[in-house]
């Protein structure tokens, strides 16, 4: 008989870039630097958090807790949220914890948006928004962060991320009564973009123009370099009632493989997304989010009086000179990396070193020009770290 | 401005009866009985598994694995099904884990069920199912297992599951061409019913001759009561080529709060489940998966043996005389139980219990008798067991 295939809402779909890139990687023993996580330990507290609540005597810890939240979480980050988003933040209605932020993304995205919505996304972009935006049959629409060009762009060995910027008129532009959602995805992953207050205000006055919702992901929210800062858009005047903020665990306390997230927004919108978090996955893991609640409510006040040892501050510091030195190593061997004020990636514009390296040969494939070069990379194991 | 309200393929899912009595005990401080955990501890040698993964000196077992399954856990999965379902299971392509069989029960509705799709659902069922089906557009096809009446059952003080079942005229009327599946939990989540082998075969003839897929729920696989024997449907001729089974490392190890499943089947099945979770997932939490691969490999020898330590072997030896109890309480009180087979449930009659209590008021609400009935007794806070 013939074989039942893919439901129709995943036509096209189907391709991924970390699976194929991940199976690559494996194949020829090459080191992964594009997924997004630590290779260092994760803080010895937070994993000793989760074996003391998996030994713990109450044998609750390992069965099923609340649906849309582990009451003792949803209460630490309604604590720690409360004064960063100047909003009392209700622990049952606003917050929804989630499988990772991705799970609440791909929750919004199925809760709120109907075949036909339009959906903005910023490029670039996490690759997900748009087969997430795809699957519940919206529209995706697309705008780049763009950066000028310059004669003297020739002469220099880096740029900033904060280079790249949206034009009002041609975001504006997209916008209109079909546009139900935005993914403002601050900073911004891939390019590290911290977004000022004046490109924040010119969103917010759109969405409130348009009633557009804003799903603002802020995973990278505690990795801010130099004396750059990251504003909340839900921050913003009259925007918390049209904002979904999606964070993670992972991301705030270096465990990515704890698949943790949560969603804060008005009651409303969280709404939407728990209904449909309760039918595709119910709950997640609690003594996973025992753990989590335990670290958050060790930080609150570390990071109140910020102290040195406040995890969530540390950890930029740590990582900002890992940046400057692969950005150095980039430039060593003839690329021109964009430094990130955010996150954990890098982009490098990698055209100075194909210039100069005739062997590098790409052969003739239809792929995106930089998937081949990233191909040639790996095939080639070449060490381009002096 | 208005606000935005549910997306369209949610309405009329967003009542949940878990969450409903949840509160309700919560805010009238009962016991629950309704949702299935276990109130003792989770085995110790898994518990520590999870200790060890997550403090272990390897600091990848805290970060993001292979997307469709930790590498570890499925293949231990494989070795340990493999001989189980006479299938040599490809690891790699022939089992995904999610986030419980929950999870993955939702990737699969979503991963082949077409709008207009019809999905037969035998009665009674696990509540997820029928909002699965709708939130994707498919129409759910209910059919329900029957118990005979007889005039001695008013002498009877209680029933077994296996007295119910399923109408061949009455099933096959439900199948055409229209049938993309059918959810066929085994044992049955609520009744505890066990099919027997001429009832898979009946429903295995009807699936080959419509080209059904099924979705065989055995989450309770391992909690098998009395000398009854559970059949895995996969395992019919012709059945493993259009069959997901879905199991539950939460039922077999007694840890429901991790939330990790497993979905076994052909590649062609298994990746329509795939290309979803990557769209709403991307992956499950690495330390738990660690933990239930070291869980899973450590049972294979000890099954293998029929050995007394097996834990998926003693944990219904160790339930069945909590059934009885429980069986033995409900008949003190006036109920008439149905005796389960398999699983954590059970159901009972209270049909006599109202009749010889003239205080039990249910009021004149047009909720389901049964609603009123488990609300009245939460209410009142009664004491049942003498």
């Amino acid at each position: 008989m013939a074989h039942h295939g893919l439901a129709d809402r995943l036509q096209g779909t189907d391709q991924n870039v970390w699976v194929e890139f991940g199976n690559l990687v494996v194949k020829e023993k090459a080191l992964n630097l594009g997924q997004g996580f630590p290779d260092f330990h994760a803080p010895e507290y937070v994993k000793k958090a989760l074996a003391e609540a998996v030994m713990s005597d109450n044998p609750f810890l390992n069965q099923y807790t609340r649906g849309y939240g582990h009451p003792r979480l949803v209460k630490a980050l309604a604590d720690l949220y409360s004064p960063l988003m100047n909003h009392p933040i209700d622990p049952m209605n606003e917050i929804l914890i989630s499988v990772g932020a991705y799970g609440g993304l791909f929750c919004a995205v199925q809760g709120l948006i109907n075949p036909g919505d339009e959906v903005i996304i910023i490029e670039p972009f996490f690759d997900c928004y748009e087969p997430m935006v795809r699957v519940a049959g919206g529209v995706p629409v697309f705008v780049p962060l763009r950066r000028i060009e310059k004669p003297e762009d020739a002469e220099r060995a880096s740029f900033q991320s904060s280079e790249f910027c949206l034009d009002y008129e041609e975001l504006s532009s997209k916008f209109s009564h079909k546009t139900k959602a935005i993914f403002f995805n601050n900073p911004n992953n891939p390019l590290g973009k911290v977004y000022s207050m004046e490109e924040c205000e010119m969103i917010a006055d759109l969405c409130k123009k348009y009633n557009t919702i804003v799903f603002s992901d802020e995973v990278y929210e505690w990795l801010i370099y130099d004396d750059k800062k990251h504003i909340k858009i839900a921050n913003l005047p009259g925007m918390y009632d049209q904002t979904l903020t999606f964070s993670s665990a992972g991301k705030a306390f270096s465990v990515t493989g704890w698949k943790l997230g949560w969603t804060i927004g008005p009651p409303h919108l969280v709404k939407a997304c728990s209904v449909l978090h309760q039918n595709c996955s119910y709950t997640c893991p609690t003594p996973l989010q025992e753990a989590i609640a335990m670290a958050v409510e060790r930080e609150i006040p570390k990071l109140g009086s910020g102290c040195k040892d406040c995890y969530l501050l540390k950890l930029a510091r740590e990582l900002q000179p890992k940046r400057d030195f692969l950005a150095k190593c980039l430039q060593e061997v003839g690329m021109k990396p964009i430094i990130p004020d955010g996150g954990y990636f890098m982009i490098a514009d990698y055209s100075g070193l194909m210039n100069a390296s005739p062997e590098i040969n790409l052969g003739d494939s239809n792929e995106p020009k930089d998937y081949q070069f990233v191909k040639w990379m790996i095939a080639n194991k070449v060490f381009l770290i002096r």
